[in-house]
């Protein structure tokens, strides 16, 4: 694990979810761009001092040194959002397989150097696009694909966070510090952090690609430096329209995250804050809701979930679902084959790659000033 | 009642909503523009053949020559939209009040005039935005104007209907045939019919004045005339910003007219499908669920209740208090005194231009196809 | 209409409900037992003089006075309990047809007798177990009784209120001052009032018939002279077990009316606060949300409906349908023929008896103290 | 760990809570009461084969000889319920930890001797009541606890679930076959396996004490040993009343244990399958939706959460927190202190006897025939 030390949000999650099935033990680590804390965050963690690292190049010196069976199985790249290239590039460049945060790199010819670097390499790359390991976005998938909304027609996909409504990264806040500094998070601020998770539940879910976009972008909280909210109108190849909003300053929220798709049969819908639930409104018969576990679900979906119907499974465990389809997509590797059917379930840095022009299109498009009608 | 004949829907309800509180009679009629239906359907109401005619001209023709203390008090005109504008401004001509269905007119111009023919005459004008009659919208204008939230910063507002999917208007059907004709249902198709309203539900619930807009919209069923699906972004002259969302291709949606306002200190949202709660999510505390006939509500939203708490009121309630108002309006103007605080609550023939206004520009906005910026 | 003065509260709903479809016109009322109030109160309702009687018995005489085609069509009878029975008794021996609150009469002979009275005059005599006339609940009947769950097994049903969580009635409040004596309600308090909702709505939606019941009745109140919560096990002869809890000091609840049913096949549940949905869980496939306005619904339920789906119907408009099964089944009557299929659907004399001795033995069981097993 | 082997359902839960904070190891096991499939279900695992034994008592003789340096911290008893009073009595005699599913025991007499062995003994002893560790149980507990709803008036608990609507046990459902099984699942059914999840769950929300217990047990599958349906009456030695429904014959349930406290002043509601939230109606004000992680809850729910509000924890989450209290629980015995405030909060030896306990008076009340007055 690079990154992820003490004070960090992400990177226990990541050892939560890892831990969750028993398929991965974390055995070496560079917590911390700075050594002294790095080294004491590995010891919280019982890390062994010749694998715990102050910085992340010693690790993979250390690494490389070591015979092919005694090396880490994949790096979790879990840093500050300026890290992931050079990390994910040195690690891919060196064989590793790699699991890494969004987004995957600070422009999209990094994000296109690193597709290149992982098919040369032949290397797994996973991007922690976690929303879409819940077993229930699966299933709208499965839904959506299969023809259950018919042809779909829009799509709605908002994310509402509140926790930066007020200047919380001038109080200390160091989550919201570097979140909120280009320098560490990139040309984007809600949109880069919460809106590229929009944007790959859209992609994951329907399969549409993004034709065209119109943003519009605020920053509502003075001094701030990145916009803390966005709203874009989107047309897809396919004809259909869609709205994704993104927000980190509407206080109340809290982790709103949802996705409605339109199609010409039915409608569906789908919140990250009950994720245990779907819900399917055809044209012509009762609404449907689908509940996670039930054995009348997707292959896609039902293989996703630890739990019988009722005993929910929740953030943690969609998190882990990333880690075991890459733990079957290193496994099928391994033994040469391409994954079946529904193996080997994860995001991958395609996936990482369209978010970054996502991302930058996205802020291309706020500067275009021509949008608007005025009222009078 | 102008309008509201045999195969008409909000006819019915208009009547419905005048008899619930026992405040208004129907008692004079020109019920279709077809002369014969126009008879046969008021004398399925009851209506003297006296003043149970053909057209609208001749209703307006015998009130007039009846003495005054004998004339209705009320004209509802619940015609298609196009006829809107001639019979108000006649019946307003004439020095009678009215209630109009949305939109008030054709074009802005003609909306302009009306308001300038109220003025002039002194007559009572309402126009049925009924939504703005539940009881838990107007407690979300006495929060949001309160201030319970804090600075708007985004208004989210959505109608999503799925009636249209099809196209319906070629099999026989009534209600779409002249809603999606330009000629009778005017130069915007969702936008006119359920765009106005969710417009008008932010302007009610915040006061806020639209400076600039950014519509999308689309035409998703082969054929069709006028678009049935838009989106749009707005900016407000306050600094916030805005999504409108309408369709009537939504297959599987029902009537799903939602709004929610994020704000500095707190956000809240209220769905007419459930018109009897309301949420509040404060920054700093559990979230808040307001319900109807509370004795804790605002008093706007305690005097449009006729049931206490748990007993629910809908649509047709709602509807009726925007009667209640005008009727409260009526009488107050006969006492020669101005509505006191809450009393004579009801969208006027300003909200009605401004909704002119609205379609206007949104149909302008989107003709300018310069907003989009390309994929690749 | 018999009761229903000022500071009632169900007079007012029933003239709504009356009000609402157009089909009855309040012609004739003795509104108070207080001669002076009820004058007061029906010229408040614009009733002419001769027939805004002071007693029901002047009604009662004025209008067997009158020749057949000038009486009214119905008495409405509202008033507190314990004169539903006189007046009911009255009216039909007089060969009026009767809508009469519940409980039916005092006693269960009572009851019997006016069950064989209304044989004996032929007359149609409502019952305003308001709750089945909503739409979800006949849709909930259809279900059941069409086999969509399977056998019976369970039923779960729930009235929880918190409106005399403290004693209002020693503050002023008149309809908690009536509701909690024993002379004017009756041998129950919550059991009385609203349990027997809650035995109906079971009733109407399975058909079960109860063989014996287990009541455990409290008064939490301190002073207060009736029951007011009370919990039961039942057994219904079909071999079904059931829980029926009723409450009216539950601080906090509002009007918490619910049903669940259980089957071999799947369960459904409806709540009267959301009355527009019904959730149907069958045992193998998704769950289904039914809502209001739908066509797939049965036509029971369809027919129990003004507006489109999506448009809410709630409180007054369930009402409404009782008045309007009574129409149809009066309108049936002077036509000499039986109403077909779900014509004339409303609550009956014989619901109404079914509710009296239900109530009786509701507190013949909870006076019985071997119940109890103790702890220790 | 005892039990858990393969095709167990619960012993994977405990090894993924107890992975899940990083604070446990699974070191040493006798996972089934078949030594080969014991064995084989270790190696599936990973457990060296010295540790890896094919029954409890050759763990149990294993351990004992190991210095106690090397010895296991605590063992974890997830075998069928029969099993469950010897093991526990002889890793308590021998002075181990133990947490252990529920039932505790056989019979009461068993339970108390476990009682007064972990006294002698000095040994914490958790009962995997997995429900009371969900955050927002602990804010219920401290809600009521802390007077929000006033005094406790009643209470209503349900459990439902439909997974033995049909006879699964006799076409090779492992779990129905040992939980339908007097021999190895204990005198009760359903009361056993989920109605005692729901008496621990107001016993430990509301401090309650039951005075006297009126049951209704049911089986509904033919040929069934064991109820699979209970309706309980319950009166508290505080004059609260309550009711406890558990069912397994509910098709279409799925897990939906439930409860509702309702008080003086308020009341409260949580359930299972959206156990991210808790509701409290006050009498006197907006209802509030409590959501996890929030900063405004109350301390002893704040330390049983991982994540930000809005980030969803689920059942695991919930089963490790009970792992998280006995941990402090050891750690604090280690350290010979008594815990502080909220640490080391789980369920303890005590509940599971009061459990044990709850189960046979439950069972004697059900014989009792005098409890029913007949219909006629």
């Amino acid at each position: 694990m690079v990154g992820g030390g003490r004070d960090a949000f992400i990177g226990a999650v990541h050892r939560q979810a890892l831990a969750l099935d028993g398929r991965w033990q974390l055995v070496a680590g560079a917590l911390s761009s700075d050594p002294e804390k790095a080294r004491a965050s590995g010891r919280d963690l019982g890390l062994p001092d010749d694998r715990n690292h102050g910085c992340w190049q010693d690790l993979l010196e250390d690494e490389i040194a070591r015979p092919p069976g005694e090396r880490i199985d994949l790096v979790c790249i879990v840093t500050p959002n300026h890290l992931h290239y050079p990390v994910a590039r040195a690690f891919t460049e060196a064989g590793f397989h790699v699991v890494c945060d969004k987004p995957l790199a600070n422009n999209s010819e990094q994000a296109r150097h690193l597709v290149a670097l992982c098919e040369r390499e032949g290397t797994v790359f996973g991007v922690t696009y976690n929303y879409t390991g819940y077993p229930m976005v699966r299933q709208a998938r499965a839904l959506v694909q299969g023809g259950a909304i018919g042809e779909v027609r829009k799509v709605v996909v908002e994310y509402n966070q509140g926790w930066l409504a007020r200047d919380v990264e001038r109080s200390g806040n160091k989550q919201a510090g570097w979140r909120t500094d280009p320098e560490r998070s990139g040309r984007a601020g809600a949109i880069g952090d919460i809106g590229s998770h929009a944007e790959n539940l859209v992609a994951t879910v329907t399969g549409l690609e993004i034709e065209a976009v119109c943003a519009d972008l605020s920053t509502f909280v003075p001094g701030r430096r990145l916009e803390d909210d966005g709203n874009l109108l989107l047309r897809y190849s396919s004809g259909a329209c869609g709205v994704l909003m993104a927000t980190q300053v509407a206080a109340g929220c809290e982790n709103d995250l949802s996705l409605r798709v339109f199609g010409s049969e039915g409608s569906l819908s789908w919140r990250q804050e009950e994720p245990n639930q779907l819900l399917l409104c055809p044209a012509d018969g009762p609404r449907q809701l689908f509940t996670r576990g039930s054995p009348w679900l997707h292959e896609a979906a039902r293989r996703a979930t630890r739990l019988p119907a009722g005993h929910p499974e929740a953030f943690i465990e969609a998190f882990a679902n990333v880690y075991i389809g890459v733990a079957e997509a290193i496994q099928a590797r391994r033994e040469g084959r391409i994954p079946v059917a529904w193996e080997a379930d994860h995001p991958t840095v395609q996936d990482g790659a369209r978010g970054v022009w996502f991302i930058e299109k996205t802020v291309e498009s706020s500067r275009s000033a021509q949008k608007w009608t005025f009222w009078e």
